[in-house]
């Protein structure tokens, strides 16, 4: 039982990959037998975050207290195929992006300084590899994949296809149908005309290119496009030569912008992350009743219960997970016993209270509910009922300032 | 005390101005003055929602128990310088529509059936009013104002530029900066070039024009362009030979589009109603100290305490709200008492859960707070600075599964 649990729950509490349920996680996925030649990414990040009206970059905010950046990092670190992730970042930063370099155990990033423009930033990640045999140096990839910082959600499949389509073609695109029409205004702030929707598409990240295609077009544009230029497509199409093959990505694509975006990524985090619960009780020989009543009632709201166990077991499986694997990381626990008001002691609710304090040093979210074995069926369901909407609030809102509360059902 | 608290609470809780710490929300703004002609308003509702992937079109979509739609009629119902609301929707949902407005006390709201494109469904609207003296016809407004069903979070200010704006141009509309770069694509998939950003502006909505220009063009524009025109703005342009006037409006104007919005959405009309707590103390002459205390945290967070009372009065003066005013709903309420272990007995939990209970009928939101009144100051101040947390994350998340809970600060 206790194995059945640690297997079951890490791997889809697991932060790291916040998009679980769609993509494949491991480093086996369909990338590693088509992608036969070096990639790298680089994710410029110097950005000032002027439109959030947030004092905090937005690639620094955090999410479930893991900023942006690290899950974006993660989304491509956890495919086995794609090499170093060089980050881009405003000088002031670089100290801040070790650190997270470090906290969130990144192993394929190097940091970078940036530019003055998104263009020169993104010039300075290319430069971070060579042509040279100088070992400090790493090699330069066969093809780099740009991105940004704060499009986190991006799938596999997706920056399969884009890879693919830059070692052919050379340089390659992600782009999103129009959600406004588009218009253009004269000098005095009227309607000049308005633009053929279907003609036109939303140029997104990432992009791929050949190295040398993305590196040459750098070497050849001017200042103007260094500073004022917004899109590396152009550049490779205007001194390359090359027309970028354009490829239709999920609204997921979508780029974190707007003060609103961050409660937007929080939702679709909290959503991937919550689909399982492990029940520990007091009353072993009730557990399995409960956890049936509790599994139907999880099941439709697309969770899953991983497990159960005694109390004992509960500490000792923690210990262990504990230990093992920082895959634990914002694990959600339900603490399920009977309610029994008699024994209800200063002593318990305090015991409950520091037991969730030690744990969410590693992590663990401990809550408590409290639960009447009621012989009455009509009671029973009800509050069965309200242990699984009370799981399940927990484990959606996974909000801290609820942990070691020992509530009813 | 009774009545401050009554009036203090009421307003910013008021869930149908999700933008009242920003947006007039009385009839008596400026528009009220600068407005002396007719103007109403066209919401276009018949959207089936296919990009949100959800079952519900996402103008029905709930936020906080109240449709998406209904937000959006408040944010025009408010203004006393704006007459009927138009809202057109496809004939399945006309029951549901005349539900919401029924049960959200809309009383601007005339509902039309919609067209078989956006186009159509806006001339339908346009027709709902009248040049002829038949009384059962509302009569034509000077100026029409027509918004999506899915931008609730529209301001009185914006809502004035464009009609004061379409009533001297004939038509105007708001724009947005372009957040991605816009590109021409081939045949074949391939980049072809890609717009000058500065030169382009994303068109959204609210839109304004003259009733009769409007009116106009659609009665001379083609097949094609009720089928498959996107913008009310080109129709001006083309059959009535009148420029818009372009007015660049907040990013609170986006529309909610994908599934992701909806969280957004909520994010942002909780953090516009979370601003104030109501605190019941058992312990009156504790109730001082504690306020003062609580206030201090809560105004790190942006919150306002709005009023202390003792339970007996916190009963009357919620059977005296629930009465008098419909403003009550959602609000949220914080039960602190004093934590005594030894008394805490089946019947307290059992009587406060039923008090929570009833008054969640009253769509008021109860929830306890125990707090142990020691006299160690640092173990007092820790208790205190939990009670905030607790405090702000109950308020924040509203979340009904907690209701009735009793927890420990």
């Amino acid at each position: 039982m206790l194995e059945e649990i640690a297997s079951a729950s890490a791997r889809p509490l697991d932060p790291g990959s916040p998009l679980t349920r769609d993509t494949e996680c491991s480093g086996d996925g369909p990338g590693r037998a088509a992608v036969d030649f070096p990639v790298a990414v680089i994710l410029p990040a110097g950005g000032s975050g002027e439109r959030m009206g947030l004092p905090t970059p937005k690639q620094f905010c955090t999410i479930l207290n893991r900023p942006l950046i690290s899950y974006t990092i993660q989304a491509f670190e956890r495919l086995s195929w794609i090499g170093t992730v060089v980050v881009v970042v405003a000088k002031e930063n670089h100290d801040l992006m070790l650190n997270i370099v470090r906290e969130f155990h990144h192993t394929k990033v190097k940091v970078v300084h940036g530019g003055t423009s998104r263009h020169r930033s993104v010039f300075n990640g290319l430069q971070a590899f060579s042509n040279s045999t100088d070992d400090s140096l790493t090699p330069k990839p066969k093809v780099v994949i740009i991105h940004d910082a704060v499009r986190p959600f991006v799938e596999e499949d997706l920056l399969l296809k884009i890879t693919l389509a830059a070692k052919e073609e050379g340089a390659s695109g992600a782009i999103r149908p129009l959600v406004s029409t588009v218009i253009a205004t004269t000098l005095e702030g009227y309607l000049d005309h308005s633009l053929e929707r279907a003609k036109y598409r939303a140029s997104e990240m990432p992009q791929g290119f050949l190295y040398d295609i993305i590196f040459q077009a750098y070497q050849l544009c001017s200042e103007y496009d260094f500073d004022f230029g917004t899109e590396c497509l152009h550049l490779a199409l205007q001194y390359c030569g090359t027309n970028a093959k354009l490829i239709e990505g999920p609204p997921t694509l979508w780029k974190v912008t707007y003060k609103r975006d961050l409660a937007a990524a929080e939702a679709i985090i909290k959503e991937n992350l919550s689909t399982s619960a492990c029940v520990i009780t007091e009353a072993a020989a009730e557990a399995v009743e409960l956890a049936g009543t509790l599994q139907k009632n999880l099941a439709t709201q697309g969770m899953v219960l991983v497990g159960v166990s005694s109390p004992e077991l509960f500490l000792r499986l923690d210990m262990h997970l504990f230990e093992s694997s920082r895959e634990m990381k914002e694990k959600v626990k339900l603490n399920t016993t009977k309610r029994s008001f008699d024994t209800q002691k200063t002593d318990e609710i305090t015991t409950f209270m520091r037991l969730a304090s030690e744990v969410k040093q590693a992590n663990v979210q401990l809550y408590g509910i409290q639960i009447d074995h009621t012989k009455v069926s009509e009671l029973w369901e009800r509050s069965a009922a309200r242990l699984a909407d009370i799981t399940v609030a927990l484990i959606r809102d996974r909000n801290p300032a609820l942990i070691g509360q020992l509530l009813q059902a």
